[in-house]
């Protein structure tokens, strides 16, 4: 199967995360696109018309996408990080939607502050979002090291590459300083072979 | 169970049009929260740290978020509207996530041009999102009129609650006119019960 790649989307990184832990990363081909919502990659948007990355081609020719319906795709051909059913399923969902809100706000607030011109950034926006990645990372401190403790799902992939990409754009945020706990859980988890060998590029 | 709901959202439409298809709209109760990216809901942001509707909660107090988790929810309760597993059921997911990036693309443009401050809007933007939404109804047009011709799924309802919310905020565009199978599938579709009583306030 054919990955659309692009070594910085913390979407992409979810699932090559996913790939690697359920020992899946062999078995897929990546092709790099460079892609962004004012220059979109023709040969991408043939496949996903929303233009985005991650989309998945299998040998079949059948295209999947977005991140959350591919991770589920691999979760089936070698199932473990979500659990088929029960309260526990919905809570990993969940804690796979909150690392994906993470992303989203953190990834609409590099737009506005990388690729849209400078007079026409707004502060409210940014604000906005960032308030969301906030807030979110309090309620991961509060509300979620239980559950970022116990074994590995969906969930936590999600929510330690939305860690990750705030480490990589947002370096100076200072987001551990209240977070002690997030930080420690964070600390182990960017460790694990699966995050190391996804790093995005420095600098 | 909770829902967290505007009229004029069209993820909450899917959930609401899931619901009524479902035969399970009679055990939602309604809490409606006006929220924005720049003006969050303190009571919805204290279950949904993303501050984004719609959230649901469950009798146990469990919280659900987002769109695509509380749907998968629903059809655990009574199934039928995503197929368990298969190559279908991840084109049935696909298709949601096709019909959840034309809302995601639509709504980023409203917020450009209701919200955001008149001489803070920008063109490219504005063409890079609605050109993601244009593209993704070419693709209905041209790649799925077979599958929304097929059994009611997740995929139809995305899809029917995003045609829904381009009428609602971009009644003018003339979708239609240049996607005939698609402008029909959607006027049966949007007769449906489910979509007549989710129907966005006019005006």
């Amino acid at each position: 199967m054919k990955l659309w790649y692009s070594p910085s989307s913390p979407f992409v990184r979810k699932v090559i995360v996913a790939a690697h832990e359920l020992g899946l990363a062999d078995r897929i081909e990546i092709v790099e696109a460079s892609t962004s919502p004012v220059n979109r990659h023709a040969g991408l948007a043939a496949l996903n018309p929303a233009g985005k990355i991650p989309a998945m081609e299998l040998d079949d020719g059948q295209v999947l996408f977005d991140s959350r319906v591919i991770c589920a795709y691999l979760d089936t051909l070698k199932p473990g990080l979500v659990p088929a059913s029960g309260p526990q399923r919905f809570k990993v969902m969940t804690a796979e939607a909150l690392g994906d809100a993470i992303m989203d706000a953190a990834v609409l607030t590099r737009y506005e502050t990388a690729i849209r011109p400078q007079d026409m950034r707004w502060k409210g926006w940014i604000e906005g979002q960032m308030t969301k990645v906030w807030a979110a990372l309090d309620s991961l401190e509060n509300d979620w090291l239980d559950f970022l403790k116990g074994p590995l799902t969906m969930g936590h992939i999600a929510i330690g590459s939305a860690l990750g990409y705030l480490d990589f754009r947002y370096a100076d945020s200072g987001w551990r300083d209240t977070r002690p706990g997030l930080a420690k859980w964070y600390e182990a988890f960017a460790r694990r072979p699966s995050m190391v060998a996804s790093e995005p590029p420095r600098g």
